[in-house]
């Protein structure tokens, strides 16, 4: 087995590396792309020391079997479709080709059947949209999910190492901004992405469609404000939520929510800081209005689950389904 | 004109004073009560230098015209009848006696009509309550407001200076936690207040009961998640709104929402920084859904328009209804 990791050295990039090795995933080759300014460095897996390549369209017709990208979706756009033509299933982190008709666009412990006989450019989700997604699946399934109403709030790490670094600086000092529209530390902002003619946020809207895709029903009402918070790791989430079919009572909706695949149910509270490094979305602060009205909070490591770990859960679902 | 301001060295306390030199205030008398601990200490008014005086049930008699209480629930439970009795009018910024019936709870600009002929303790409201009813007021007025879901980011100065002092202190290094449940430095804790039975924190049944009482209508569904964040002033509010009526066009919102008092409208967004030292709710990222459904964004300084700057509005209104 040949596995590329194509923006290895970002923060998901990274993390890919490292939940493969922590998943057991052990290709007989393993190439890490990156940048130009980036190739060169060293990166550990497992026992082995690999030299960060430089990512070239001739690398990207190595005919890999698969390729994890992480590297945004303008270098998606070039070198992923080399790829796919060239024999490599893509498991795509940007936002490329995310609503791309006929992309499956992938939680695995939702709708993980799209891959089985799939060949091609898989979309990873948006990560404020995978951990909705995963806590909220079983109840769309038994109950149906009319409304949802969502405020975020996310980690700077989902901007990645230089929102990082903007945020420490920041703690240290520094009035300067650069990723962000205002000074972070301290402070919460209401933008990710940009803003489109709706009024919307790009981060919004990937929310509104992936979340419809994702459970394969246009009809969902996905009312998301995402803000950004001075937090490394882990995005929470306050949902408020309409069902379609009455859910009855809140144990009935509980033991509902709890046969998701990969979510803890906590009684008092969860906080993002608790959760990096986690697998697991965290959901606690549950609270029934009536009998088709709930209200809960979500909280999960946006590199990993978010990004990172769906990619390797995409990969695994792949690997298993061939054995 | 005699003025007492008890618990006048805490957060909401000092700038009540410093707003009602600001709002030309100028009484014959002015008295600062604090704890034992407090007293003695000095402070600023205008060209006075007053002594803080320790509270005392007998300082409660001397019959002010007003006092403008912050110093806690227990205090005002025990004093403000006391002071009351005495012939003063009170102005509690506590939780104590909002919700009793008879005691008006009063944001000016929306039911400042009760006190016009009211005499005793008028209650000021929740800091997270008042801003949110401060941007919505007139919407109700033209409209009616059926459903708010409304998830707050809410500074630590919220909790008072200790709060502030926590996480300064984490900001250098400490973990230790004795204001919040969890390290606040680098995290946000969807906690403010208790817990109660029905899973909802004492802050978000003030933002519930408190929004109906100040806008004099028990039919208003609000659903609210209260959130702490690590900001030092300044609240903001991601607020979902349905309407009884249809408000038709965003033009004719946005129209009708500007007509609220002390209300700004910004076209891109507004940051708690940004806001700390306004007596201004600041309005952004207005979306809407359809003929009667929107999104927005309000931000205002916590400790100023949602504690000291009301209560100081509501002795203004009192007093300009004497002249």
């Amino acid at each position: 087995m040949r596995i590329a990791v194509v923006g290895a050295t970002g923060e998901v990039g990274r993390t890919m590396v490292k939940v493969l090795e922590e998943y057991k995933v052990v290709p007989s080759e393993l190439r890490l792309y990156a940048s130009r300014r980036s190739a060169g460095t060293t990166m550990k897996f497992g026992d082995r020391e690999i030299i960060v390549e430089e990512l070239t369209e001739e690398a990207m017709k190595k005919g890999f079997d698969y390729a994890l990208f992480s590297a945004g979706a303008d270098v998606s756009r070039r070198f992923a479709p080399i790829a796919a033509d060239h024999g490599t299933i893509v498991i795509d982190n940007s936002s490329a080709f995310r609503m791309v008709d006929g992309i499956p666009l992938v939680v695995p412990e939702v709708n993980g059947h799209l891959v089985d006989d799939y060949r091609g450019i898989i979309a990873n989700p948006n990560c404020s949209t995978i951990q909705m997604v995963l806590s909220l699946y079983t109840v769309h399934r038994e109950f149906g999910l009319r409304k949802i109403v969502v405020s975020t709030y996310q980690a700077v790490s989902g901007a990645g190492r230089k929102a990082i670094n903007e945020l420490q600086k920041q703690m240290a000092g520094s009035e300067e901004t650069s990723v962000f529209p205002r000074k972070i530390f301290l402070n919460v902002i209401p933008q990710i992405g940009s803003f489109e003619e709706s009024g919307f946020s790009t981060e919004e809207l990937k929310m509104i469609n992936e979340t419809r895709k994702i459970l394969d029903d246009p009809a969902i009402d996905v009312i998301p404000t995402t803000v950004r918070v001075p937090v490394l790791y882990g995005h929470s989430e306050a949902v408020y939520v309409e069902t379609r079919k009455p859910f009855s009572s809140y144990e009935k909706l509980r033991e509902v929510m709890e046969k998701a695949e990969h979510v803890k149910f906590v009684d008092d509270l969860v906080t993002p800081s608790e959760v990096a490094g986690s697998d697991i979305v965290y959901v606690s602060r549950l609270r029934i209005l009536d009998e088709s009205r709930f209200v809960f909070w979500n909280v999960a490591d946006n590199i990993r689950v978010g990004a990172a770990t769906n990619a390797v859960r995409i990969l695994k679902r792949l690997l298993g389904a061939k054995r």
